[in-house]
């Protein structure tokens, strides 16, 4: 079962922490000789890599909710892959995973931490797109936490992403009304003519608050909150009484390095909470996976079946271009899931 | 049934609006001839007028969760009286009510909009304390969104307050760990020698953040915020993973009328709400009335009888006193429970 030759994982490490804006010299290529897979592992060759906005935070030292990559350390993210070397029954050559095996072209890991993908069920890089963490977040988020009911309005902001276009769509589907968030003509083109957003408001508008606030005449009921800064600023004001803010990302200001200039605009929101009695809840998908990831699975992959869901992928090639693709996706380059295919599938 | 001579209500009104913090000049004692009860009325004589922080926010004409009080009407608040005349089949003289007559010395109300007291079962005035307004919005805010779980700790500011003695003695029946913040060292006192709190912080000490974060080593799982400001500043960062928020007031900034001075710190608070899973919930009691008015009696009341709940009030004499009283409450100058006696109870 081992391999003759030594196999070689071409990655990007981590060379520096971002001060503000992550640049390219914050990143370097490496190859490096990976050992033969032990009792247990797998060795796998990475087909997909899926770039997502909360890998800034694993880019810095600051307290977050998980541990930051160490310098010289991969940078983390989740992959699809195939097997290659199997040192755990439950796989052999020629499987696809799923993996959490970050920036780089091969990987030994430990089989317990995998996922078997079935390639004729769905596209593979769904496994790590809609039909994976950042459709859950949308999934678990909306429903458990932002609880949308019929005919009530749903805002969320990039909206033509893997996350806000689920949201939206998921929003739809429960019968209220969505109302998405995009930078540009282009994208927001998309929601309203592909997605079927009820509206669709261009976050570079020099009247874009006057827009969102037309947008929504009744005002807002769920605020699917994963870009904070000045999108959030245009929202806040426009929340209804018992309006649910569920908090999975702050794009937007994962480059601050030091709190804004004043006035302090943290009391006034804190009387928006009483006054509206408002409900702002922060969450990591992993926290529903056990309680909801296999109905997310069912209701998703049915939707995408009969034809009532939409996504779209935006692929870079080659595993030394995650740190330019990365930025743009930090800038909303991207137009959809954000995805690097590091190698041929078949 | 009618009397028969003309009563007079002597009354406290809105005089003007005030800039920041409120001055007598901001009241009028007035006295005004009542008009007979009509069908469906009674006539009563106020005996209790709770003062409670909310009523600043009665004063103001921002948008808020009740309309303001107009100038020149009486203010509004919840008082214990008793009936001197009935045109409802419900009442008749000499019944004890709860009402919410306002700042005044008699009133003409509706029936229907009256609860009938049992002087018995407790004392009339905790009819508006500690089994009324403020002590179910300790109960419900606690219960439904702070949820305390065995072992947790509990944080509250305002703790020899209505509210906030009720939360810490909640907590503490329900198995969690009661942290309470108060005003001087006879207040601290009072939690842990007369409420059992486990823990008790001065907020005027210099060293208060440190000694905050000494009495509380596993950080907080609920925090009942009612009171905002430098309090809130210093629990902010010592929330734990999944910590709950219910947001009932905000005492320390009702008098602010514009935003303080930078930095911003609205966005490292969604950070923490993010990174920690936190969740931020506004809320007025009147929300869980149906759902938990009948349990929130008969837990209280229960633990009264059993000797296992304190509750302390601090009565100021004469509805003429009511503003420097209310003024006073605002600069936490009251210890317990704020209540005018406009009258004698028998």
């Amino acid at each position: 079962m081992s391999v003759e030759s030594i196999v070689q994982s071409t990655r990007i490490v981590l060379a520096s922490r971002p001060d503000g804006v992550p640049t390219t010299d914050n990143f370097r290529l490496e190859a490096v000789n990976l050992p033969d897979p032990a009792d247990g592992q797998v060795l796998i060759r990475i087909i997909y890599l899926s770039l997502d906005p909360y890998m800034r935070g694993r880019m810095s030292s600051a307290e977050s909710y998980a541990d930051p990559v160490e310098i010289g350390e991969v940078m983390v993210g989740g992959t699809v892959g195939q097997v290659i070397d199997s040192r755990h029954p439950g796989f052999e050559s020629g499987d696809y995973v799923l993996a959490y095996a970050g920036w780089q072209s091969h990987a030994v890991v430990d089989g317990k931490l995998l996922r078997k993908l079935a390639p004729a069920a769905a596209p593979l890089s769904t496994a790590v797109g809609v039909l994976g963490m950042p459709g859950f977040t949308a999934y678990s988020g909306l429903l458990k936490i932002g609880q949308p009911r019929e005919g009530e309005t749903v805002v969320v902001a990039a909206a033509s992403g893997p996350v806000g276009s689920a949201v939206g769509q998921i929003a739809k589907l429960k019968g209220a009304r969505a109302v998405g968030i995009a930078g540009g003509p282009e994208k927001c083109a998309y929601l309203l003519d592909e997605l079927g957003f009820d509206a669709a408001v261009d976050h570079k508008a020099p009247d874009f608050a006057e827009q969102l606030g037309a947008a929504v005449p009744d005002g807002i009921d769920v605020y699917f909150e994963n870009v904070g800064g000045a999108v959030a600023a245009a929202v806040l004001p426009l929340l209804k009484l018992y309006a649910r803010v569920p908090v999975c990302g702050l794009i937007a200001q994962y480059n601050d390095s030091t709190a804004p200039e004043g006035p302090d605009r943290l009391p006034g929101f804190f009387s928006r909470v009483l006054v509206k009695s408002l409900t702002i809840r922060g969450f990591i998908q992993g926290e529903f996976v056990s309680e909801m990831y296999e109905d997310f699975l069912r209701d998703v992959s049915g939707w995408i079946k009969e034809g009532r869901f939409e996504y779209r992928e935006d692929f870079v090639d080659g595993i030394e271009n995650a740190p330019t693709a990365f930025i743009g996706l930090l800038q909303g380059k991207n137009f959809g899931k954000m995805l690097v295919r590091v190698a041929e599938e078949g």
